[in-house]
């Protein structure tokens, strides 16, 4: 599905970095919220509260999660970070389009 | 109104000028289309299709519609575009968070 159906988005966006990352909060209609966002050509590092699945749109990056080595991750794929971690995120070239599900 | 509500959201974003201006495509159940973006510290010149209302969500930016002076436009403020025309528009200090009308 290359879009969300039936749900509300904060018209506001989320800036981190500078800009580096952008995205905007979509909440479904069972009250789960999740993000979709743009990481532009950068080196990153987020902290999580809860645990995160970073399900790649478009573009790739490499990433980092705390204590593991660094793995790439592309179109279609997704990577799960643990709560109350962290994780590294390294993009260049294109922009990495992403959804965030808050697990 | 903070949010769209009951909308499509296109996951994948529109990032123009590097990064520097990066929306969110959003559809109402009626099928109209407009955006959701964020227009960090920059100067850009935009062409218009059709015409476009440009409502300012948060923040504040100069902009001067093609043959007209330098205005600014903040928060809850909107401007009008003409279509198959061009704008230019300035952001300095906080990102310029806003709704794109397509008219």
């Amino acid at each position: 599905m290359s879009q969300f159906d039936n749900v509300s988005v904060v018209k506001k966006a989320n800036v981190y970095f500078d800009g580096k990352c952008i995205s905007h909060t979509v909440q479904l209609p069972d009250g789960t919220k999740k993000s979709v966002g743009v990481i532009l050509p950068s080196t990153l590092t987020f902290n999580t509260g809860v645990a995160e699945i970073m399900e790649c749109v478009s573009g790739v990056c490499r990433y980092r999660i705390k204590g593991e080595d660094w793995k790439s991750s592309g179109a279609g794929q997704s990577f799960k970070v643990p709560g109350n971690s962290s994780f590294e995120i390294e993009v260049s070239g294109e922009p990495y389009h992403y959804v965030c599900h808050f697990a």
